[in-house]
């Protein structure tokens, strides 16, 4: 397989130190540095400065009510995200997130990416599951205990990612691309879907691709991966060997589905004007996953 | 590389028709079908039959109280487990269900591995996250809802599959396995941990072989991947290559870890007597993992 391209999202430079989430005194004690810093977000967006950075400011501009997670250290200083709620619907891109996204260097949307989920998933999961009392932020901000002091079970909650397979099949030099109703216009990409429980990767991507466009693939293999934070997602990118070129569309989920030649996804990913479809953005994995394929032609 | 062993839990014959899971009368139809039939379950352990398979019975069988999941199709009949509320650790595994892993042929544990999660998911997930008011069951059993009637927001609730990294650093020849404190006697496996937000396959990869064991790897390769019902996740197997043979370990997530050479492995594998150590048993991804790591050699 030729190299891949680095999918977006990905090589931040944050060192997490798990090991202390538990050390009271340590989070404490980074809260107390004079070098801690809070990562500056309008709701869910990130502030980016000129030269494609995230911003950050001191800890005196954290809303003093809410909780703070320490997300880790970078350039050797603590760094902390507010978890103060933000009721946004965190699977929407508007404007100024799209903007913000084109704009953020990598290694600094892949920092973003860790600190958006944690915000969006404490906003969203104030009360236990098990029990329906409330809960409360736990290890540094990267979990929750339901309270047993207002009645509750005690149980522990952690940050939830989905695992999700994004996939090309092939089939004599061309691959499937689809397109969503709701997608801008003229875009195209690789089919995806949530990988259910009791299944693997490669059985996720061949019931998808079944059910979506009653396409059959054998041979699944891996290419790639990425975190998705809208809201919070594994990406994982595959190709399969598809059995034959027909296809039979679940309209509920594509609006329209073929397959495009190496000219086509040479076309889109370079923007001509003679593409026969938008590209996804650079960020996005699947945009890796065309590049991956184009190159092994 | 090597031709990958199948891993445990995968290959399924169930056809989970997830396009009608929507559809109310779809499900009524299929509780109404004299064909339809019900897992038998001992809470969240399954009933083994003689010859490695699940013993199903008729739906007359389950609590009325209770609602039903529609698992899928298996030989064209609906197949349904019930949602009864079990109280038990889905982490722990007690005699009776490392017994039946033992007998349960693959796909049957397949089968099993997706309504063993369902199930579990739903006993321990009866109250909506966002707003603390009840939830219930929505989309077949494959989903729950936040009530509205009773006072709650409507929020919609997926089961939640947790990705999981589990690796073989390779240095000179040799594999790095490690022990937790709580694991039977002499058994030792590949090094685990959750991929967490913000972090793709590759990075937990790395993060996790730091963490735990001091080792700096690169070049993260991905070799096979399994669902692991205990409670649910997706377990990514991959070998990464690693900068020095020096280990640090994190005593409290590791007991001990060693190096192994590829007779090691083979005798583990081959539980002979002079085996360095207990190898994990054939239906986790590990023993894949080692599998196919030994039949690069």
């Amino acid at each position: 397989m030729a190299d891949i391209p680095t999918p977006g999202f990905t090589g931040s430079p944050l060192v997490r130190i798990d090991i202390e989430r538990d050390n009271r005194a340590y989070f404490d004690q980074q809260l107390g540095s004079l070098s801690a810093r809070l990562l500056r977000l309008d709701g869910l967006t990130p502030q980016v400065t000129d030269d494609g950075r995230l911003s950050w400011g001191s800890l005196a501009e954290a809303d003093p009510e809410a909780d703070l997670a320490l997300l880790g250290l970078l350039d050797g200083k603590p760094r902390f995200v507010s978890l103060a709620r933000v009721d946004e619907d965190p699977a929407q891109r508007n404007a100024a997130m799209n903007t913000a996204l084109t704009m953020l260097e990598r290694e600094e949307a892949a920092t973003y990416a860790a600190a958006r989920c944690l915000v969006d998933w404490h906003s969203r999961h104030a009360y236990c599951a098990r029990c329906g009392q409330p809960s409360r932020v736990f290890r540094s901000g990267w979990a929750r205990q339901c309270a047993r002091e207002t009645g509750g079970c005690g149980t522990e909650h952690f940050p939830r990612t989905d695992p999700v397979v994004i996939m090309l099949a092939e089939y004599e030099g061309r691959v499937l691309v689809g397109r969503q109703h709701r997608w801008p216009k003229g875009r195209y990409s690789a089919l995806a879907g949530f990988i259910e429980v009791g299944e693997s990767i490669e059985e996720a991507v061949a019931r998808e691709l079944h059910e979506e466009a009653g396409v059959v693939v054998s041979d699944v293999r891996y290419v790639a991966s990425q975190p998705w934070p809208f809201p919070s997602q594994l990406m994982i990118a595959c190709i399969a060997r598809a059995e034959s070129s027909e296809i039979s569309l679940d309209a509920n989920e594509l609006e329209h589905a073929l397959w495009a030649t190496r000219d086509d996804i040479r076309a889109a990913l370079e923007a001509s004007d003679d593409a026969p479809f938008l590209a996804p953005p650079p960020y996005a994995i699947a945009h890796t996953l065309l590049s991956t394929w184009l190159s092994e032609g």
